[in-house]
């Protein structure tokens, strides 16, 4: 059989600081540095979400990328894109929105609505310089 | 002469809500849309200032790249990064920051330091696919 | 006034030939070489399009990006993308589909919907190695 | 040993269309959408060449990446490039010119002239927004 | 008419130090800094060459891009690539290889094979982070 | 456990020759060709250094990115940068400076540094369209 990893590439943008309620001020000042400002900062992400599995024979297709792009488009554009992570998405009300848990709440939020023939891999660019990648827990 | 345009790429992350404070929510969603998210959102903002002027005959430089690189980091990189632009930074407690405004003020805040013998110019993305560019008051 | 340039990218892709009916085969092979090859060949075209004009004060916009992005997404995008511009597009009926006469043909397309107010350029990428600007007939 | 993976980026642009001659038009569009245009589209495709394997103590060289660029011109570039990959391209008379498939028909091509020694992998980006990677058959 | 501008991006890579053997080694390293490295450092420059023209109506051509690159080949590539600025290329024998001289000597060698019809810009990177734009004597 | 890999890039440029002592001029220009030339050339060389670990619940980091940026800039920027590979790295004292070399010594560099709860693998591109990758010895 014909193994392929497909890709598609978004986008979105956020705001985000990272901090511990149970940590003082300088605590989290100390650990996160200027990312804990108080008034928050932000990013342009970008996101690339990996499918691996065998080609359709019919469509040569291992998926189609419209099926895709729609699937990052309601769970992750719709749910993250011009909002604050900490303060408007649930998954971070108890977790610290850093790239790292980012991407794991990404690959949890996509995996239910793709099927295990698939292998799901993400990858999430912070900045141009800072990028991480998960592929599910071990 | 040999007049020659030098650009310095930089580069800087922000929270940032377009809104007036004279309008009400309403219109301020009408007019800018999940811009205008109360909680904020944000941004990697990519920086390219452009300096023209002739050759210095004898550096073969229009003006020493690390110079330039050391303007932008005290005046802009270390006054806007990992900010929020409503809140933390003075220029905008009165004008939305719009990435048309925003070149503006970095265009005003970098034109004190760089003699008249060279001509501004600022470019700025505000996301891989929105940029805006200014060169000075006509 | 503060006069200021946005820009907004945008991407399609479509099919294209450069020859003329009026030449012979060998005449299109010299002259446009694999460019003519008969069954057609294809780019993913990057479009910039930028409009210069004031801030507006009261917005600190020049104009809604969103403005601009749905304007590219009807009269260009919608009538190019994924389509063969020789066969069918009917600005390239009797023009040849080189990048410089797109480039000409897309300002055409966008000028009526842009104001006098503004100046309107278009920069087209064919390849990442190739790309043309037109700013309007001089 | 130190195993090395090492990598060469080359492009082709081409024409294509997704569909099945033994399906109706109308199934054609419903599976293929746009992509199945019976005029054709097209794309700048890049490809991305790996090959893994131990460093010749001798060169400091993995593979001389002059022959790895030779290679994929001889057996890729001109076969493919400025080439409608339907019709002028005989592995794909009778398979569809997806993403995928294209990658898998890079891998065959390619793997007859490197020596087992090295593995394989071929990632190609169909747009800057969709690609694939394939590493041989599993 | 309608007057195009052409641009075709090229490559190469070469070695080079910033010094003048008039001034003492501490003048050179308080002027050039680590770029006056007496074992030289290197850079893969980035090099855009813009041409402005009208449309030939007959081609759709302002100028045939192989034209373009063949030109580059020739006269900046061939004499530039895998090769010490300093002491291998002529020009630089009395100039220092600033990136600005760099794209000043550029220009010079490519503006007689380029005739009068059509007005040139160089615009070259020395890294992702500086460029350098230079379009004639004034 | 959520086992995620952070990556950092990072950026030197450097001169450097590929060529053997023990060789003839021409069997050196035979095997490495213009890239044997005595007097140099050089590359702006982007370094992706990438680290796989468990996320720690208490910071939701695997690693903080600022140590990791802070290691490459001690270890192989000060190290590299603006130097002449050959003759001023003592790592290339006897190696020859390929990329795949220098992949296996920047790993080498950077291993003691990290704990061994971390996988560590370094990406190195020589030139936009040469890259190679290491992830350790097998």
């Amino acid at each position: 059989m014909n193994k392929v990893t497909v890709s598609r590439k978004a986008h979105f943008n956020a705001a985000h600081r990272l901090y511990r309620k149970d940590w003082s001020d300088a605590k989290n000042e100390e650990i996160f540095d200027k990312c804990s400002n108080p008034y928050y900062h932000g990013h342009n992400y970008e996101l690339i979400v990996s499918v691996s599995g065998d080609i359709d024979p019919e469509t040569g297709y291992v998926m189609d990328m419209k099926f895709l792009k729609d699937l990052i488009k309601v769970h992750i554009e719709d749910a993250f894109d011009h909002k604050n992570l900490n303060e408007q998405v649930p998954e971070f009300a108890t977790r610290i929105p850093t790239a790292e848990n980012m991407a794991v709440v990404i690959w949890d939020k996509l995996r239910p609505h793709i099927t295990t023939a698939y292998e799901l891999s993400v990858t999430l660019y912070e900045t141009p310089r800072n990028f991480v990648q998960f592929s599910g827990p071990n």
